[in-house]
């Protein structure tokens, strides 16, 4: 059951309307990590709201309570739920996006009023939240209005769930998704979950998502003085903390990136051929990473490893010191309390209940060998576990037809080195398989100044989106 | 020839008054560092001006041209020279001290106001440059009372050297000084120096100072990637900067304060019996390092290797990361561009030429080692030599028995772990012994809150400044 050719025809015929009210959603600032901006989070939410309604959504604005940023005490951005069809006989697919977006300036170095959707000769779509992530959800509205004008049902049963917090820590969003999980809750009975919150890994071939490492943050504090010193008057007399916290530092990964920490490499399995044919196949090269970060220091010269250090190995990153002299120029003090800041990205099967033991011990003894006499304290600032899905899934079956069957082209299968949270709690709150599917390219700069959207992302990933749905009525797994 | 009883007694006498003309110059905040306190700097160089005059100097106020602070160009106050006396049958002795001070506010924690002297009933003389370095020019004034009262004509010729610019750098000394010293200037004939602007090691045992160490600092900058990158998306596939930065930095100095990069601490030989005699001697426990630190964290439980730690042993000095995350919380960024900043005090006979090729060609080696893609740079930031001079020369001898006849008590005779470039400047220009003689006592806190100088150091200070004058024309070797 491919998506029916009206479908298609309708989102080129439209195309202009659609991008057109892409712009109406960038044209409201919602950032949700500025106070002063939280009216328009919510301004945002009611003209989504508004829009889901017109395409017949039955909605639900919920209260999510207040919460303190930059010492105010601020009301949350409400979460929209929404449901289309209750059919027994279809599978039923909760879909997530959010309405916030990232803070952006004209003089952060943009070319263009961030706030003002700009359509460049060259296809791109330029304006905060146009990837990130006001452009998917838009594609699912895209969707929806074909269905509604047309007067035809959706080939599934669907659940919405769109936050205006994600920006900032998707405050709120746990425990509704966990509640809304219960029986009688608004995603009771969903078989699968859709993401469009992630990005290709090139800017050339379309991507399905299955995997995000999680995250152990540490900080590592070694003190010792009770007050910061002058090196002149005490150098060689006292055990300086900046002496044992880089000791302790240069201990934790050597430059090809091995983590040496006992025991954290050790606990992910070797790939399998198997696994190394997917990394063989993605279209990506050495190229393509030192691009992307400025520089030619790629660790390794094979495409595949380079592709598994990001993906399928954990990693070690040495962020910084705070309470050390980090200004320009000299200043000859021993500081008397200083945090080295680090933290590990984890694969299946780590977890930060089995890694952090495992840190705290090696530093602990590592500390212990060093016979100083400063203090010793180091503690998990955050963490979060990694997320694997299985590729074989109907679900993921249903994308990868969809995908071929819009872009005649077999999809990348990525996994993302970062996190996505939201990705876990539906996960781990549903207990059903959760697909990342991105309409964006990798240079979206979804963060970063000048975020773009190409025109043919948004509306061949509507087509995506749309596809999607009818491939997953037909496959013949799952609820049929 | 010990000073005449009547001085003594004069001393005596007067300490009320001698305090209350301490207070007047602390109560002029010649600030150096502050540009809004640049009139008041100058105000006090016409205070001095014409205290020195009024006790019979000669003096002349010498413009230093213009400096830039702040963004600001502003006039540098004029420094103090001046003389008594041209007998050639006498030694000439040359005193120098700074009227500027450090910055200070009651809110950085004063108990009092920092610009009222405060005689505090435990004999505490407290306020801003009570100690550093008011007090102890004002010791020369009262040296010079006397003997202008009492129509007494000074056991030496006496030439002076007042700037106002030493908490900022000295600006423009370095060039007057030489020139001054040339034949004809101020300072030719100059037989000895007199430095009155440290302290004494402890705060019971009055200290002559013979040695400074040198100072080279450097900045070593690892670069790659073109801007920050993000962990999540990087981590395990580039060299990331802050892993080769802490691995070099790990490979310069253990926590025990031995340098490992090699011919640096090989430089120094090693004490001779007699040299730890010297330490053995000094006033001096493992309990004052700790105090004065603020932590039990001495690297040595021996009074003499932690003396000579400071004092006769180069150290080396991790300070901080520029270009590092150095904020609070947990930013899981890659940075870019990171350089850490390190300083070897340096002691005869290393000098920053022989000392800094040693640490660059070491670093360069070492960071060879590594094979990394990233970029690497060392450079020294600035750089001092060290400064030691003959405890048997006469100036110091002079100085031992007035401090014997003051105090009862041997002077400790100690190295300074810091610098005062200022003591480097005439021992080079002139040629002849510079000794430090301190007034204040260990715990005066020159550069902080509560500065005090004791009443007792600043009235048998003043008798201890004019004894060593006699005691300077008493001995039968320099000129006579
Ligand atoms: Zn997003
Ligand atoms: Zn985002
Ligand atoms: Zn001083
Ligand atoms: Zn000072």
């Amino acid at each position: 059951m491919p998506a029916p050719p009206e479908f298609l025809q309708f989102v080129d015929n439209n195309a202009d309307k659609f991008i057109k009210r892409l712009g109406d959603a960038v044209a409201i600032p919602s950032i949700s990590g500025d106070a002063s901006r939280r009216g328009d989070v919510v301004k945002m939410a009611e003209w989504l709201n508004g829009q889901l309604k017109a395409v017949g959504v039955e909605t639900q604005l919920v209260d999510l309570g207040k919460h303190v940023m930059d010492d105010q005490e601020l009301n949350l951005p409400p979460a929209i739920l929404g449901r289309i069809g209750n059919d027994p006989k279809k599978k039923t697919v909760l879909i997530y996006g959010h309405f916030d977006v990232q803070p952006a300036n004209k003089s952060d170095g943009w070319d263009t009023d961030p706030f003002t959707l700009v359509i460049h000769e060259d296809g791109r779509l330029i304006g905060r939240g146009s990837s990130d992530d006001k452009g998917p959800i838009l594609g699912w509205l895209n969707v929806l209005q074909y269905h509604r004008e047309n007067k035809k049902e959706l080939p599934v049963n669907l659940r919405c769930c769109f936050e205006g917090m994600e920006e900032n820590g998707s405050e709120g969003l746990d425990d509704l998704v966990k509640k809304e999980s219960q029986p009688g809750g608004w995603f009771d009975g969903v078989d699968c979950v859709c993401i469009s919150d992630n990005y290709w890994l090139n800017n050339r071939t379309p991507a399905l998502t299955y995997g995000l490492r999680g995250l152990s943050y540490f900080k590592l504090t070694i003190s010792g003085p009770g007050r910061d010193l002058h090196s002149g008057v005490f150098g060689r007399m006292v055990h300086e903390p900046m002496t044992d916290l880089i000791t302790l530092m240069s201990k934790l990964v050597d430059n090809q990136g091995n983590i040496l920490i006992p025991g954290v490499d050790e606990m992910v399995e070797p790939p399998t051929i198997n696994e190394r044919a997917i990394y063989e196949r993605l279209d990506y090269s050495i190229a393509d990473v030192e691009q992307s970060a400025g520089g030619q220091i790629a660790i390794s010269d094979s495409k595949v490893d380079t592709l598994m250090g990001r993906m399928r190995y954990p990693s070690l990153s040495i962020h910084g010191i705070e309470g050390a002299f980090s200004g320009v120029g000299a200043k000859t003090v021993i500081p008397a309390k200083v945090s080295g800041k680090f933290s590990i990205r984890l694969v299946p099967p780590q977890t930060p209940e089995l890694v952090e033991p495992l840190v705290e011990k090696y530093l602990t003894d590592e500390f212990a060998k060093l016979n100083s006499k400063n203090k010793f304290r180091i503690e998990c600032l955050h963490n979060g576990r990694p997320w694997l899905a299985d590729i074989n899934h109907w679900n993921f079956e249903a994308a990868k037809i969809a995908t071929r069957a819009v872009y005649q082209q077999e999809p990348d299968l990525t996994r993302e080195g970062g996190s996505i949270p939201v990705t876990l709690t539906f996960a781990e709150s549903l207990g059903v398989n959760v697909l990342l599917l991105p309409m964006g390219r990798g240079d979206d700069g979804a963060h970063s100044t000048n975020e773009k959207l190409d025109r043919s992302n948004f509306i061949q990933g509507t087509k995506l989106l749309g596809t999607y749905l009818y491939e997953l009525a037909a496959i013949t797994q799952g609820k049929q």
